[in-house]
């Protein structure tokens, strides 16, 4: 027999306790947050039918990326790449029912099949949270929700800056400003989206070439230039009559305080085609990782897909692999190398350790993280195994603390010992 | 273009917010039991390598439950079906650099191609604790800590049992008193395994049918009709010399205070030949629903087949579809319906929605659950709508609040309301 390999599956991970720990404080605060805006908890199915992410995302996806397969029933299904297929199905069973706007979030694992690389993954979590049914709120909450989870985590202006846009403003220069026909306004969405990393002449050629007119061309550029929502306003106030939402939208964040989360970002258009609205990226700041840590917008129709009224919403996807290395990167994270436990219990002799067991047993049912140490052992060997973990306290039982119904708590923080009644002890807990 | 389907594929589950509060209730209570007993958290890929199923569980769980498919790069891989094969890999990793015992839990979502019934589903979760290295007192921890999980569901002996059994008693049993061969002991297991479900009568026959000899069927129906621990230590006292570790794990067991939980089961034998020591499955009590909820047993060598040195463990599986069943049964899950927020924030005029929405940014950074109800509404609209969710508290903000910087509170549960300034309120909580 082969000897099986012990690694983890091609761009998977295992989450050993360390790991684990890290993943559910990024999951935990993401949960605690989404529930403070009122959001509510939901998921899916890992599997969907094909059909359904053909509906949304088209043939690329599916193609290139998706975990495919027929089922023993021949079904066409797939390990889900995104959750809005599933969001929008899921809504579409229950939107004349329940009030709006609803609020919804959810961490579920994604696969797709990517090359493994640094900020990439085959398997991965993805906070998503959106808002159905709300207007331009809509749009000023899910912006207000990302920027407390990353403060959540300690993060502020000085890590992070929100890229903002409006596919509305995009397609009213594109194809009223500048009259470009589908194909060329297409070209051009995946040209600016490439722009800060491109050479600043190669990417003029490029505009000539899509737009096959120098009038044309230099309007897009004095587009992709902009830089501030100011002169956003002045360069499309100065070529049309506009009073636009996306004005407002930007007037309301300034006045909740977070005009210095914000940028105004021409090269933020967002693939795909499903946007209508806001579009927004969150990048992170640090010199060595000014990468996307989480991109959303906002759009006309979640349910068309399944032929239902139209229902606007708001949403956005966080990668849990993204903003953990831009937590990392400003140093971010909590140490959790070691567990955590309360107390550690040890007996000296066989005697005691009913004893001990039963304390660790009335430690744990007050709430209290306990590890009760098997077998009997001396002092010197229980203070040295204390030190794998990140121990509050430790109780070592002998025959007098069983006799005496008493025992004493050494704080490992502070050195102190005090000396409990059994029954006081534990009441006080 | 055919109208796409609504509903999630065969087996699989949608889970809306009132669903996904019950599974979180639920998931939250196990991880927090398993933290104070000094479990650690771990998780694995959602894929793996067909062979490291094929090693762990032979050619038929694979054949005819897994879900598994050929990658693009050729390999043969499929969608966990359990999660000890993942333990076992991840374990063989470093089990020579952690210090022993080794506890570790998770609650991976798994996926079986299963006729989907009651109590069984394609796609489910199932939390699984395992305790390496620890002996009998490994054994006695587990059986303590499903207790505990348990028991934190509000359960208790009245409506769920744990019935007890040891692998090395059932072989003494029928290998070396009624000395049967290999193919005639593994019938046996899965006759005695059905015994509970089968007429006496046809049990009998079958008896007879494999054992083909009549003092063999006498003995072996002996050790059938058996129920308790100290017939059981009779019975193979009378028959050959015993000083077993089985009755001393059970003598522990009582000794915590555990007896009034334990049945002997000698049904209870558990299919896969891993198990190697003590064997156990906790039935529901229920009348209408006697089943299984969780199953779990010791082992003499997780890594076998990795070729390690021999690591012993004790695990348990405990499945969030038969638990869910369990404690609806017996009424132990609270009312989840509707969300529940603290303070439903409202504003009557859209002057005052900056100064409303500012007040819920800052009763969420106290961390409190604060939905703001966008839009300007009248106070009967605003009660109205707060029924529609849980609610402990409104206030409404008009312009005399937003002047005078105070408002009231209305706690919707005691009828009071109570008229705070703005920040005495805020700094209070």
């Amino acid at each position: 027999m082969a000897t099986l390999s012990k690694n983890p599956y091609r761009g998977t991970r295992d989450f050993f306790p360390q790991d684990m720990r890290l993943r559910n404080h990024i999951f935990n605060k993401m949960s605690e947050v989404s529930e403070v805006y009122s959001y509510e908890p939901y998921d899916g199915p890992l599997l969907e039918e094909v059909a359904l992410y053909l509906a949304k995302s088209g043939e690329e996806l599916i193609n290139e990326q998706i975990y495919s397969f027929m089922d023993r029933g021949e079904r066409n299904v797939a390990i889900r790449p995104e959750m809005t297929p599933t969001v929008a199905r899921m809504v579409a069973q229950i939107h004349r029912e329940v009030p709006k706007p609803i609020r919804w979030y959810s961490i579920p694992n994604l696969m797709r099949y990517e090359k493994p690389q640094k900020g990439r993954l085959r398997e991965f979590w993805q906070y998503n949270a959106d808002i159905f049914g709300a207007g331009i709120h809509g749009e000023v909450e899910i912006i207000q929700l990302c920027v407390s989870i990353l403060q959540g985590f300690g993060a502020n202006n000085s890590h992070f800056a929100i890229h903002l846009n409006d596919r509305r403003i995009v397609d009213l220069i594109f194809k009223d400003l500048i009259k470009l026909d589908n194909e060329a306004t297409h070209k051009l969405y995946k040209l600016v989206d490439r722009k800060n990393k491109m050479d600043p002449a190669k990417f003029s050629a490029e505009v000539m070439t899509i737009t096959q007119d120098e009038a044309k061309a230099h309007l897009f550029e004095q587009y992709a230039n902009l830089t501030s929502v100011e002169a956003l306003k002045e360069f499309v106030s100065s070529q049309t009559e506009v009073n636009h939402d996306f004005f407002k939208f930007y007037e309301n964040l300034k006045t909740i305080g977070l005009s210095e989360y914000l940028v105004y970002d021409p090269s933020v258009v967002r693939g795909l085609d499903y946007y209508t609205g806001i579009v927004f990226e969150i990048f992170d700041k640090h010199p060595d990782n000014r990468r996307a840590i989480a991109g959303g917008g906002a759009y006309a129709n979640l349910l068309q897909i399944f032929n239902e009224q139209p229902l606007e919403g708001v949403g956005v996807g966080l990668g849990e692999v993204p903003l953990t290395e831009f937590l990392k990167a400003h140093n971010l994270l909590p140490d959790v190398a070691k567990a955590h436990i309360h107390f550690l219990v040890s007996y000296m002799d066989e005697e005691t350790e009913p004893f001990a067991t039963k304390l660790a047993y009335d430690l744990r049912s007050k709430g209290k993280k306990t590890e009760l140490l098997f077998g009997t052992n001396k002092p010197k060997k229980v203070f040295s195994y204390s030190d794998k973990k990140d121990t509050e306290s430790v109780i070592i039982i002998g025959k007098d603390e069983m006799e005496k119904n008493s025992f004493k708590v050494k704080n490992l923080k502070t050195k102190e010992e005090t000396i409990y009644s059994y029954n006081d002890f534990i009441s006080s807990l």
